[in-house]
């Protein structure tokens, strides 16, 4: 086992199937040592855990979830790229994090910390990243947070 | 006759002249072999061919049509990086597609795809890329549509 | 004294201290030559110089001074990754410009010129650089105006 794996398992976490992408792209495109995952939403088991905006219709603890399920599909996503051994991540780059807002709302960072802080639970150092988090008036169907990630590899 | 130029040939599309910025900044900046193309919006001719949100007043399938006019002027922002030649193009690597949306509404896949399906009609797998899709409350000079991208060339 | 810093210092500018991340994140991240900023909104001595949307809540002339401090707060972040000094800023690579926007405002590439004018008269040429300017519904602590960005550096 890994030590990425070993690090998700103590946390009770576990990769996701890496979704399909909704249309005509692809889950990440590597270049060079960069790889470039596409914007991923909350999908769990083929549902949304999280549609809407915040807060009229999702509290932030729950967009909060949502934000950390990103990650997770976007994890597995990587780990696609990478022969299932995120062992090979050396850095988390950056993370680009919508979240669907009404007017008004704005704090977004609370939901996008969902996103960052398991990524340095699970990476340690090597899970701190750049970061550009904004409200979004709609996602696609109807998400409440997506988020994209560049990683750098080995 | 280079070979992206036939096949466009053979899908009826051709290059625009490349819009100049809107404002202080430019078309597309090279950084190693990747270039940077700032975010284009549906111009054709001078004007922009959808203006204003989703679907309260542009219909799906003309965002859909815009959004390919998007990915037409970044390509002819990236010609221009590469001295005409669309054949020195080795991966479109990432595109940013940004919707201008009514609230709730949440098909930007399916408006992203009219700039996603064209690069894989021109490029082939070459032209396959990661890609993050979201809503924005307006964009520059009303458009519907605005794109940016990243690709890898030679 | 650096070139840059003369030059800021002629234009009668100077770099706030580097603000803290809101949240669980990194202000910047290096992967080669490449610096990934974070967002930074516009703080200026702990406080934001403008919220809320434009042009409900804050006028374009206001919203273009912001701008102009989220570059100024990017530029200390990257100064701290490059031990203070600018000069060893090859180029700036792209901006991601996000405008607390309300619907049917579409000017934000008046008030991105804010972020981008700067940069070409503190760096010349090298301050040229590729742009995507967007609106946002809403942005994290009311923020009127959000500045990502991506230099090379030596």
């Amino acid at each position: 086992m890994s030590n990425v794996q070993k690090r998700m398992k103590e946390l009770g976490v576990s990769l996701p199937t890496a979704p399909a992408p909704v249309a005509a792209y692809l889950p990440a495109v590597r270049v060079g040592d960069l790889v470039f995952v596409s914007g991923q939403i909350p999908f769990d088991g083929g549902r949304l855990v999280a549609s809407g905006p915040v807060p009229s219709e999702v509290v932030v603890q729950d967009a909060t979830r949502a934000a950390r399920q990103c990650v997770l599909n976007a994890l597995a996503v990587l780990a696609g790229e990478l022969q299932g051994n995120l062992d090979r991540v050396r850095r988390i780059v950056r993370l680009g994090v919508f979240v669907a807002s009404d007017p008004g709302f704005t704090d977004q960072p609370t939901i996008a910390n969902g996103a960052s802080e398991l990524l340095v639970e699970i990476f340690g150092d090597a899970g701190r990243h750049a970061r550009a988090a904004v409200g979004s008036v709609a996602l696609p169907l109807g998400a409440t947070v997506e988020v994209e990630m560049v990683a750098q590899v080995e």
